[in-house]
């Protein structure tokens, strides 16, 4: 069947609600009240045209999954479709999409990134504000999100010399998992709003260079999408955002397994969404720009409802808040073989806890300060953890959020196994695609090594507690951008 | 009797000294001496209107309940009010009436006030310069004032995952009165300044938001204006500034208790004036604003004679200081059945001293700042009454002063009952009126939940004291004004 | 005996060298080496007129004393003398001198200065490039000035409520004489580059505010014109700085004693110049504001030979450099009947051997940053010395420099009898003369009551170690010039 | 024999790689894969004329005594070097070759100059781009450098009065040799980038002082031309790189030992390249600075691939990575009866090791925060080495890198024989070549006897542990530059 535009627009209400995503006709009226973004944005575009809006953060086949094929309600005409190229063909730019369009040009050529600020500060030039938005926000004022990075900066090495470190070699396992580096790939959002490419960027970045890529839930690429991606000896992991119905989740953790991902990381600390204010003025300063640099206007439209949760905010409303150590641990064990990794660990208390749980791995994390403002910052728990309850580390694998060479080093002599890093990935993907990823990669391995030798280590397993000390003073660290 | 002009003008002296306010003239020379803010002020508008400077300041009643009945000579003829009011209506506009008039027409839509510091950031284009200086100013260098905001950021949580948290009540009591959220309005005063609803505004939006207000005795609003205002079921405290006086003191509190208040908050910190230079200096900006960019002038008029208080000195020129623990508090006692609650408590041997006195609750306050300079910060003191005396919290109840949602949460952590707010109701009140006061109790709801549920805690008893920790570094905190 | 301009032209070389000095003419020739500042400086007004360099910085009779009558060779003739007025109503304005006229012109009124940082702010407009350059340097990279005035702020008040405050009383006595706040006037030089009234303003403003001042051997008018300038029952204390010839020293000391100078304050913490290197610029800056932008010019001249010490190293020269516990005390007590104060005590150790040489009172001091760079900030030396060896201030009276009302207390607080100040009361002289220092004393006053009354003491002796404490963090302290 | 420019520029690719320096051609194709700098610099000049490049970092003979004679091909032909000359001539100057030049001229008289931060500031104006990259960068975000600076701010005086110092001594011995005050030269490259008197003006300007050079490895002179500029009674020490191969180091050893050096000084801090960001962007800034503000050019030439280290990576690319205390010490005692000292200490503990191996001293550095970012500044670790084990002090001298008077004399204090000063010499020697250097001996001259006379010190032994105090807090450091 096809459908003209007019026949559309009539369905433009929520008793009637149908949408067209790239020339196919939707009715999406049953499905308003169980989107996670909320029905507001969808009736944004009730009645027309919403690719624009849809692409950059669904998987292909998102609409396929959720719609019963009823609702699949067939193309529109080919006058339409002529009419719908035409429309997009003349829209008139925004401000951000020139800007954007013209920083790309301007990228400086890859060798000239030394290291991963220089790699963020591209990607702050090219990136649509949207999109810099979502990645770089993080919760309330931003505090932990400083806080996590200066840490590391507390931390100062007892560097030794004398040791024979010709031979370097800085490769190690992940829950079995060889990596070149003790570095992973942690589940990073939305990579289409970055580059087009998205998620797969990343996979095959990460198979360049020899490390795992942890893949989140929200990915806007299906798992099925990032798997295929991947080369037949590329390690995966899943990032589970746990649905609150158990049969849902259930669901999508044997269709990860079946698709031959390695290992479950429940995510624990963003079951509720938080304030990611820079996220959630991004619209606002958008519109602003376009009109003009008054304060602001006097009316406004119904529409501008303030989506007081972000485009963050929206990926997770249907996420179960009552998981316990008790019930939820096991369930997951029932339900998978794969190892399982609880991300977002943010007291000792709770790693001892994940411990005896008997999962296999911990992430220490605060989700990269964009939930819990003023949660302390991971690399001081991953320090406690190491000074008060040391047999953790024997028990289970830990991790921890970290950015440069330094600071991942820093982890391991307190006897982290490996580092996740997620916007750096996001970054780099948007700047320069599958060769950004792999850059990065090739910067931390160097960072790594380098330190590494300096330190009077040649493996991972010489890196040692008393090689880092705490300072009682606040050292002073360059803004780089 | 009608008076004109030209009668009143005669008595411009402090021997016979009229006053017309709103068409009316009193003769104030008795009363000059007994002037809270000084006589200087008055005689400025001997034998003239008067009414542009009373207004702001005074509830509508002053001057009817000062001056005896014999004091009121009656109105100003039918002539002289069209010239009054012609005067008003040709008064040409200062600059700075000008910029807040535009400002106004500025300000953003609601809705895009995302956090307590937005809302001061609209109040502070909004207010008029003496406005703003007196509701911001503090003592001295206001060290104070941002020691008091730094603390908090010194306190990092120990954030617990795992726990139900999809239901999730912040509601709790003040001295047994029901309030949606941990938090009361603390006395503050002179809303008028900000906005005509004055006081009132404050009022009805707490009644939306379901908490609970405490009335400064120096309100612009008289307490009997402000109580009419209130719905049937508010609950309402009083800020007492006790009179040196003790009979008009007993006066007073038995008039608020008769009004229905349910709580005296007596006031201790506040019984000498501080210097808020801030605020003093007030006057001589606006006056640089109008006469232009040069330094300063050489002569100056007698007129100009500094106050060296500010407004703020002016409010408590008759308070008792000579208060005791042994005398004040059972002269209360005595005095009223109300709860009484000691407002200002700045250090660990003064809340066991209260608690021994037998008050109901301690406010663990420097006054926001604005008393004395380097007065330890509140939320220290509270650290240490945790630390040293921790049975003080199960004699009375504990309140602090506090401003965003994490702070508030930090308070109850440490067993605080509830937190305490004053010039975020100022400034919500100037900006929006009534609708900017519910809509900071929305916000501060909002994020009072959410770091509750991120924290693993689903009622306000579940915060315990081991869910935060004091750091041994000075987090870098990003100034949002 | 009269002479010509030429005549006295002839004697402009180190072998025979003339000058000028308010139309008398001195030999100066056998005086050159013994010349506090340096030859060169007198050298390059060799058989010339040397009134305007000589004036600001000496004491009248300066030349007659040191000078014999047999140097002092007459007047210059009346054609000469006419000469010298003319040349001297002619001389070309510099644009430092064209730019402080300008300044005095612009001062605010007196009534608006609220605090000596106000005060500071108004000097530092009003003063010649040089007299700032003097007055406000320290030494090296003034990092000790600095950490001088933080040490103060990282301690905090344990305010009391409840104690009878509406008398309050701050006066004290120092040495036995009495004082209406516990300030006194700290040595500080050179007081004529700032204003013409010099030291004496400072004498006459003292007075008027009931404040004791402490005189310095470098004082720019003579110990006589300042005792002459004071009051009948004005105390005035002598600052020492010790020549190397004991002879010398005794007759200075026993001048002092006969003038009624009531207690000698010898200084023991610059007896050697410093690297002042603000000041030692000055002359440089000058140049280049005469001689436009550019960087610096190619040539020089030999008479542009750097003055390494600047204006304060000329000052010392002839100090006793091998003072010792042994010796020098025990001299001074021989020599004079007066109380004996050692200012300068940077250490626990020496406040302890200066209690035990029997002196009377130690003055805890770097010499405001300007002599050792990173000698231990004074506010901390007091502190512990209170907690290490509480019985010295048993034994000598302790005294401390210190800037505004609350650092006062708090080193009263700490027991210190009495605090030191010197740059505020040069600033406050240079702005308005004797009613600026008048201005500062009342500012001290109600700044003092303000804060003793917030603390809960209504006299110097309720001032208490428990009632401040020091924090383990840095507060944030506004800049305020 | 001699060449045309024609039949050189046939042999431009890495099978026949000639090159022209000073009129000469050698045929460098077996050298290029020796080349410590790699063999792209090189191909670069393939077939030309590379003298330019050539002169400012390596020694005359350089290539003499790399290059066997068979390689030395002869001369260009006369009209070859006319035209080489004119070429010469005709060059167009750089953007930053202007600006030096004009620099120079603008430099300050050197009596202006009153501490080691204006001579950086002078030299900062007057270095090529280049050369300042070189010099100043420091590893990765420049932390440690930043560090080391700071850690000398966090301790201070307590500085004792009433000592004897009139007469004052600041000299001191290093291995026995004798220095005017305690200060060496430490090794620093390349002089000859910054001016080209290079190494020798240091030489020069220490011999004036009366202080010792240590000589790098890396220098722009040759051993021999640095011996020969250096006085008869005057003593050098020599910085060594150990070349991986032992008997090409053993060479080295014994050359300086025969050329009459006093001590080897065994670098081990350096034996990798690390990331010294600001050196290696050095040529794309210049890039940019002659093409005009654009951000980056979309395409690149191959020629334009990143030297990932900078000019400091090629220099240690042959050094030995496998050094240990049982092998390297035993070895170099074997090789030579000179004192060896170790360079480059970092933790107590390996400055134990070293003293167990036999070593005459030790210098505790991070390479100037030139390698290990993060190694815990030198400054931390002499306290520490004092307060955990004062016995290595009777074993070895201990030295370390500083900058101003005071740090000095903190070293010295706590126990540091004396201090190494590497960029402060570079600096210097490039603003004002051998006057330069002699001057900042003085100025430390001045500095270190100030502050000993300030501190109650008449000579060296006098300076004790309980002179310095670490303080907990930050103090403010004025920025110099």
């Amino acid at each position: 069947m096809t459908l003209s535009l007019e026949a559309v627009a009539k369905h433009n209400t929520p008793k009637s609600c149908w949408v067209i995503i790239k020339n196919k006709v939707y009715d999406v009226t049953e499905f308003l009240d169980e989107h996670p973004g909320g029905s507001n944005i969808i009736l944004k575009y009730a009645g027309r045209d919403a690719t624009l809006a849809y692409e950059p953060i669904h998987p292909k086949d998102a609409l396929e999954k959720h719609l019963p094929p009823s609702k699949h309600l067939g193309s529109v005409d080919s006058a339409s479709a002529k009419a719908l190229t035409e429309a997009k063909e003349q829209r008139k730019k925004t401000k951000d999409e020139i800007r954007v369009e013209e920083a790309r040009k301007q990228r400086p050529p890859l060798h000239r990134i030394l290291n991963l600020a220089d790699m963020e500060k591209v990607a702050r030039h090219v990136l649509s504000h949207k999109a810099l938005s979502y990645y770089s926000s993080a919760a309330d004022d931003e505090i932990t999100y400083d806080e996590n990075a200066r840490a590391f900066t507390r931390y100062f090495f007892n560097a030794r010399v004398m040791k024979p470190v010709s031979q370097c070699d800085p490769s190690t396992t992940v829950l079995g998992f060889k990596s070149s580096i003790p570095v992973f790939v942690s589940g990073a959002a939305l990579a289409k709003l970055g580059h087009p490419g998205g998620e797969a960027n990343i996979t095959k970045g990460a198979a360049t260079g020899g490390i795992i890529q942890m893949v989140s839930s929200n990915a806007s690429l299906s798992p099925e999408e990032i798997a295929a991606a991947a080369s037949s000896s590329q390690a995966l992991f899943f990032q589970l955002y746990k649905h609150k119905d158990d049969a849902i989740a259930e669901k999508r953790v044997r269709n990860v397994e079946r698709l031959g991902y390695k290992a479950i990381f429940l995510t624990v600390d963003a079951i509720v969404p938080s304030s990611r204010e820079r996220d959630i003025r991004s619209p606002w300063v958008l519109e602003e720009q376009e009109t003009g640099p008054q304060w602001h206007k006097d009316g406004e439209g119904a529409a501008d409802t303030a989506n007081v949760f972000g485009t963050a905010g929206g990926l997770i409303v249907n996420d179960d808040r009552d998981m316990t150590w008790e019930r939820t641990i096991p369930w997951l064990h029932r339900v998978t073989k794969l190892p399982v990794v609880v991300k977002g660990i943010q007291c000792v208390e709770d790693a001892v806890l994940a411990a005896e749980a008997g999962v296999d791995g911990i992430l220490i994390s605060n989700h990269g300060g964009r939930q819990l403002e003023y949660s302390m910052p991971s690399f001081e728990v991953l320090y406690k953890l190491r000074k008060q309850r040391p047999d953790v580390f024997d028990k289970v694998e830990v991790y921890i959020d970290a950015r440069r060479g330094t600071d991942i080093v820093k982890a391991l002599c307190l006897g982290a196994r490996a580092v996740g890093m997620g916007r750096p990935f996001l970054y780099a993907q948007s700047a320069y695609g599958i060769e950004g990823v792999a850059k990065i990669i090739a910067i931390l391995e160097r960072e790594i090594v380098t330190a590494m030798r300096l330190l009077g280590a040649s493996s991972i397993k010489d890196l040692k507690p008393e090689m880092i000390e705490r300072v009682d003073w606040q050292p002073l660290v360059h803004a780089k951008l």
